[in-house]
């Protein structure tokens, strides 16, 4: 079958391994008209880029994105859109000697059950290279997004026992230090506890949020396509992603329907809740009021400490895995969670276009 | 856009409203030759009606199922299945008043402000009544799976704050205590935990959790398709969920990678894990271990409680909402839980039969 | 796999097989807020219903549709629209002798061949009976096209050697006739050839055409969900159809340029072509012209003259084929025609509102 | 909308235009562990290049392939597979009056009603440089389809007035003409009338046939997935295609039934069918004997006679069409159909393993 395609009406296909020969997207039905560059995305892929910091792997990246098809005289032309990043940093022996055995906490088990054998060389498909697609197709969508005022904010919440004060939260550091938080304190020590457990041979987990504030009510499509249903999936299917919340999220299985009830109120103009601890999101469909996400990100399975684990076949053996590793991949994977969120609203607000027999008629009576 | 539609090779299609004719579900592209009766699929219907306990809703719900298509001579022909259930127990005007205001935590204002109106009788399509396609869909994907050696276990893992002590488990109690708890002692706590709530006018939430064993490693198709994000799309499009977590889900974020990573050992003649932090899929791919699934589920948000919001044109009022309800959903919600994971992982098992050039050929050469 | 659903963002599932209890359709994604009562359909259905003359098949059939749900106060609601028509005049009994044999143009090997058996009564799936589903759809679809002044016109162009002069073209004698003609005298003409054919136990093919007036210009999604590319998949599925062609269709092959080229001019405030050789479809684009579309349907492959074939084994069988059927199936197809092409336009036409980055811009400002 | 992806669990994603940087494909999911190197896909983009003969443009096109991921130690991985042809020799000045008018019989118009404004170059995406996509991932499709025994041949039936004779078939020779006919001399002749066309200034269309041999009979499925559905989407999707046919194809509405029906009789082991009228496709599902598939191709539109259209604000004007242009595009179009033949065949195909739940439980008993 064919996995690597999303969406339903703009459809974004990524392709490539972290050792191949290239890297890319292909986004079909991103609407015609809108001005893109090649700036427009690089400074998405920038963000996921590892840093000069001592918590991100020390490979080079440099991760320049060519536009190959689907913009014509700097706007988009509404036919597909390939973007192309081509590999360079990649040294494959590295990786020679993991041929033979299965990582603890990685794929490479599943890979051979699944296909029969696999390119072990980074990972393969199964790398977070393969996320080069999603933020450059995310890139796109959030920049149309913005053109009808509506912003995607993600960034650490917390990173291991570090968590950010809500009190001290602004937004405006989120990009000013290494670990993404939007807390300047929590963000000191999230950086001193990551290089505690790199010391330890080591890695470490972490919680992304996410918030998207402007977006209209009525988007998402029920039953299956609610866009809470759309984002989990989204999100979910983020390498070491493990859990995914919508607003209060696991805590609501300890509410009381007095205490998680959002009531509505009209506010300038318009109807709007009081409370958002459904986050923005009530029966699959928005409300109106911001959207809050939540995944919950495991540790960098790939650790320097000696593990034990299995040969193909069956034969134990204890590992050491070598290589440059992040010994956290949050901050890298806030970017990734932003444009996965971007990429689902837009694809669920152009679905929403044809929700009333009257908008199809206005359209086609005025094309608008 | 319609989002009645879920799975890629197995394709099911909800339909019906919670005070229309009739609700029911097209299941497509379900293999031929599986027998199939009405009974296999009543027994699994007749576990999500409200029982007779004080803890559902005193509505008496026959929910018949009736087999449209699809069964011929008392077996699967691999066309359309489509099932029937009449509804006959519902009074509209029980719900006439709702029709003027937005009820704090329901969709009613999202599907106003999507669709331009609503079927405000229960709910209308948001209802949990629209589950009975998807439980009468998981119950011929369960038969299949059953016969394969797969078997699905769902169950409350808490209500509020009462929690199943996992050491006093015990499955075959999950079906003989009206809050579907593999501990009797807990069931007992939390049913009078329920009572409490309700006798407040208030409601309660919880958790499910899923347990699949048998599951062969490979099943899941990187990268959107993973069998984990599915999974949280399947489990998130549940009314009143609210989160999902895979395996440890929200815990991993505090681990260290030494302590998340499941290594591989080799037993009983296959390669296994020696722990199951990952809940049986890494990198989106099962491992062959146990999948766990966990939903956290909101609180009924019908209340009998005053509660304040707003009418269509933005005016406050306070409600009072009237009709009968069930004080908790979790329960019910057990085995749509269930189906839902039993349609995605059957649809990933389909799709797994051709991820090898050898595998094609064989079945070509050898017709199995 | 499942073959039973049709479109991109209006999705029909047909089901029912031709004895069995049911037959219906599923529409997801119908827009909210049209007016709609089972009249509207059973309009369309009747038309596809065997009439007294003698050219049909003398089974009764009443065909009664009933709404299940997606109507509420007379309006779709924007969730799918359930239509059920119950199977009430089909007799088992005279199909059992088909169980042992393969029909001669029927598809029951290829049923036995795919899914290991068959319901063999009537064809099962692959009888006539399993338009009905497409009809009830496609009534939907032209009622909110003729809100949008587009007209579907579907008739039969030829049966056998008889074929409709041009110049006798009369739209208002289409319903009018038995063989559903725009030409009474050619009408006659067919009426005589066909009960030539049915005494000499034989059955006869036709040719249907389905001229569209008043589809705007820019309709169809390239390359593979060109307008013209989704109308050869919608018609080419309707069984006994074997070509299907666009405009001058199987004539460009004789053509050179010079004589195909439908040139641009300027009337009436808009840009038109001055010939349409191309059927009102350019590069899988509508360029509003009228959109023509034909049909080859085989002769009904039932035919009460003595055939040869094989039982399951392989052996070898006389066959006399009883039971009553269609001398023709041209006239009853040609609704089905006309529904078919009325769901694939009103899908590519949702389609196309997210063409442009300005439309949806618009749309989220202005609400339309 | 996104209408460049075809497929249901192989989906092939093309992307590209005329003179932008490169044009190429994405396959997802393709099978793991089929040999693939880049010359198994160039020499069917060789066979889609022009020739050095008089009949095709004298543009030079190197079209080279290059693999991007998803082979790994010369096998496919079962990931995407992406591939790239740079375009090289393209001169966009060429093109650039153009964009001031609408060319008769081009996509031209439909493009700006739909986006607003187009590519201009070449004809953009609605080029027959975009069928370089669909040519490389039906190379791997008609390769893994070789290794089941299945072999495609598509040819040039007819040129303008020039058909082959049946009786000279030969399709060693189909390779060996500029043409494409499997018969010398009508090849020849086919030759002399192009030429002739040409000095006219003019253009000429034609017809392409394919064969498919040793195609399992229950492939296909029904109700719109039907093998010929498919096939008719599939061909008419490509560009100049007005007609599709399947096997006695239009012939079919003047035959009776006893003339077209296909009697099934027992040889060698299977049964078969003791004529092919059907084209190897009953009731949408293939019945063993060869699939015949034709396509009817319209003249090249561009063409060196004055022509007279429009420009954008409608106002008249005179053209002649300079540059480059096959004058004729149905020798090139032959591979075109073939790999589009395959790619449908082979998702089919798939399609079909899960066609029975006994294939299933087998499947996962043995993993074959």
């Amino acid at each position: 079958m064919s996995g690597s395609t999303f969406g339903n009406h703009l459809k974004i296909t990524t392709w490539g391994e972290s050792h191949g020969a290239a890297l890319g997207v292909v986004i079909d039905g991103f609407p015609a008209g809108m001005e893109l560059s090649e700036s427009d995305i690089q400074k998405y892929l920038d963000r996921r880029k590892p840093g000069t910091s001592s918590v991100t792997t020390p490979r080079k990246e440099d991760d320049k994105v060519e536009i190959l098809s689907g913009v014509f005289e700097g706007k988009t032309t509404g036919t597909p859109i390939s973007l192309l990043v081509r590999n360079t940093s990649q040294k494959s022996g590295d990786y020679s000697q993991i041929a033979s055995y299965y990582r603890p906490g990685h794929a490479d088990y599943g890979f051979d059950a699944k296909y029969g054998f696999r390119d072990y060389r980074g990972g393969g498909r199964s790398s977070g290279r393969e996320t080069i697609g999603r933020v450059a197709a995310g890139a796109l969508c959030a920049k149309l997004l913005g053109q009808m005022g509506i912003t995607l904010t993600a960034y650490t919440k917390s990173i291991g026992p570090v968590s950010i004060d809500p009190n001290r939260f602004d937004a405006s550091v989120i990009k000013e230090n290494p670990v993404c938080m939007p807390d300047s304190d929590a963000a000191a020590k999230a950086f001193d506890y990551i290089q505690e457990c790199r010391n330890e041979l080591d890695s470490v987990g972490g919680v992304i949020e996410c918030r998207i504030e402007g977006v209209p009510a009525g988007i998402g499509e029920p039953v299956f396509d609610k866009l809470d249903a759309s984002m989990a999936k989204a999100l979910m299917s983020i390498g070491a992603v493990k859990a995914v919340e919508v607003g209060d999220g696991v805590m609501v299985s300890t509410y009381k329907g007095s205490e998680d009830n959002d009531g509505f109120t009209y506010k300038d103009g318009k109807i709007t809740t009081t409370t958002n601890h459904s986050g923005g999101i009530m029966g699959g469909i928005s409300s109106g009021s911001d959207i809050i996400l939540r995944c919950h990100v495991k540790p960098t399975p790939s650790i320097s400490k000696e593990q034990s684990t299995v040969k193909q076949d069956g034969s134990p053996i204890d590992i050491v895995i070598g290589g440059r590793h992040d010994p956290v991949v949050v901050p890298r994977a806030v970017v990734v969670v932003e444009c996965m969120a971007a990429v689902t609203l837009l694809d669920a607000m152009i679905s929403n276009m044809s929700a009333r027999a009257s908008y199809i008629t206005a359209f086609y009576n005025n094309r608008i």
